[in-house]
């Protein structure tokens, strides 16, 4: 770790590389930018590496506020160094090795020091474009122009500026592609059936949506003990790739005949799945999970960010039958404590995460990971920032 | 008891007053009616007492099918004596006091086995107008014609069969208007509070329809050490009732004013209640309850059977922060062990259900009964159909 040079540039604004999104759906633009040092509360990261995960595709297609935001760094999923802190963080320091993680953790207020939930309340600031703290940003362009942030991470960069609410220590023994994965997309789908529907041993699962997240939640039932885990995807080459990760069945809408995707896993389960994950953010997909779950204590867990913004419409007497429905940001995990958990099991060979990394790229070929994920070809395109161990 | 009477007619049919539901929302006519033996797995109950409950009104006022069925015996709160069995029954026998309960618990289906659902699912039939074991009926008028059954119960008769799996055996050390009360809307409302939401020390309530159900809840809630309570209802006069069941704070929807009630709800409460009831029956009064949630962790349980079959519609971004939503019938109570508990609770004074009986009416003036529910007057009218003990 190059300690040497971090510590030479703590209290100083450091001229390095950003691949910026300037206009919708355009590809990312490298150039030099200014960073400037953490403010109290904050923590500066040279990034390693990061990955891409969907969300940041819906954030650089945008064209409505408020997710449309420019210029702006994507990426939220990374693996870094602190190169510096502000006042008053002594949770990490210098050369720690760190995941940012977009949700918060301070562990001080009342969500933080409940059991039941992961959703810090620490700051009212959530505007999702500036550092969630004071409001203000640390990025500039060389003309002096305000480049905003995403997720309060910010990873397409050699360095960046994360409050240290969002920043998680994580043990040196772990792989770097391996910790980028658990900053965000993996750790959703493992916790979302580990911490949030709890699934049981010998239980039936149906995850609609077959992506990293949909994935890491087969993996996350896998690892509890489901017997049957039935993946639903229009992709069919899913099932080859679910295999790895635990799916037992598979369904592709698109070949179902007259039948609802429901009415053929309530077929396939003698009456529905006992959890059931939506994993695409389309409300439709919403209901179609819910109708698949079975009476007296099925259980439907919402992962995916509804694309339009629709609300979900359940069946008011089906609800009524025992049957639940709940949702989840970041698998209910709560960042500081679990993910070293996660990262215990990886190390102790229980979790397969190796095969979610299915391409690797440079910094300078960014943009080839978008392609790669619109494609449906990758599940995580790790993307090399600055690897220095 | 009179069990020398109750054998002498075990094996043959017996004449008894009825009170019928011949025309959707028009009086019940006493008439004198033919009850058959039990058949197999069947009990033939000599009803004591009987209450009113909303659900009866719904079917008696409705015109279109399936809910619409004429005529028929309506009534499903009661406490009885088992007059005869039917073979193979062993669970109970002559002269046991029982309770005949809408909520089917066999014992041995998937669903009676696990501790998670409640919603038995041994007979296929569920017709809601006969026998759930064979689908054919009991009663007959004198010209022959068959009246149908509600519920899996009809209580408005001096004597009823009930499949065994939906008979309850209760203490006779309890009064037998309290024993009523627990075959259905109180139970509903304590076993939401207790076994559905597991409502906390400490925690925020909001309950939506302060009727003997959103009572019921509050009285659980209060039980379980809830520290606010907060009650919604159209009619202000609840607020004095609801104080005798632990309300501590009253929201009358006619007048917030500008506001909606999630938003009054929300600055009571630092943000949202942690348990959200829906005792009404209405869509829109769900959206409300689920809106009236916090982050982290707010559940909302539905308990109202939607009045129009519409679909609750739920903002899919506010269940990604961690909200909840799930139904019950029965207040997720399993009829054969949970019942007993909830009467000792009453035995040894904890649980305060005396005050849920406003009015009293002899079987004849069962039509009374109808008028004082209908203009809001009572919570529960107990009817007297032949009180021997």
């Amino acid at each position: 770790m190059d300690n040497k040079n971090a510590s030479s540039t703590a209290g100083k604004i450091i001229r390095c590389r950003a691949a910026i999104s300037r206009i919708p759906g355009k590809p990312l633009v490298m150039e030099e930018i200014e960073v400037d040092p953490p403010k109290a509360g904050e923590v500066r990261i040279k990034i390693l590496c990061t990955s891409l995960c969907h969300s940041d595709v819906t954030f650089w297609r945008s064209t409505q506020p408020p997710m449309a935001v420019f210029p702006r760094i994507l990426g939220h999923e990374a693996v870094g160094v602190v190169e510096s802190v502000g006042g008053g963080v002594e949770e990490v320091r210098e050369g720690d090795l760190v995941l940012p993680v977009f949700q918060g953790d301070c562990g001080e207020c009342r969500d933080c020091k409940s059991p039941k939930s992961n959703i810090c309340s620490k700051f009212v600031n959530k505007d999702n474009q500036s550092m969630p703290r004071d409001g203000t940003n640390r990025f500039r362009d060389l003309k002096g122009e305000v480049i905003h942030n995403v997720l309060n991470v910010s990873s397409f960069t050699q360095y960046t500026v994360v409050d240290v609410t969002h920043v998680v220590k994580i043990t040196p023994d772990i792989p770097l592609d391996i910790a980028c994965l658990l900053s965000c997309g993996v750790s959703t789908g493992l916790g979302a059936a580990w911490k949030v529907a709890e699934v049981e041993e010998g239980s039936t699962v149906a995850i609609f949506g077959l992506g990293a997240v949909g994935l890491s939640v087969a993996e996350g039932a896998r690892i509890r003990g489901a017997t049957r885990i039935i993946g639903v995807d229009l992709n069919p080459e899913k099932f080859e790739t679910g295999k790895k990760f635990g799916i037992t069945d598979f369904i592709n809408p698109a070949t179902c005949g007259d039948k609802t995707v429901s009415q053929v896993i309530k077929e396939m389960t003698d009456g529905g799945a006992d959890y059931c994950f939506e994993c695409i953010g389309l409300a439709s997909v919403m209901n179609d999970a819910f109708n698949s779950s079975r009476e007296g204590w099925g259980k439907t867990v919402i992962l995916g960010v509804e694309m339009h913004g629709s609300p979900i419409s359940l069946n008011s007497i089906e609800i009524l039958k025992g049957r639940s429905v709940c949702g989840t940001f970041f698998g209910g995990l709560k960042p500081k404590s679990d993910i070293a958990t996660l990262a215990q099991k990886y190390l102790d060979k229980e979790l397969n995460l190796d095969e979610f990394i299915t391409h690797e790229v440079s910094f300078h070929d960014i943009n080839k990971a978008f392609d790669l994920l619109l494609e449906g070809k990758s599940l995580r395109c790790v993307i090399w920032i600055d690897k220095q161990n």
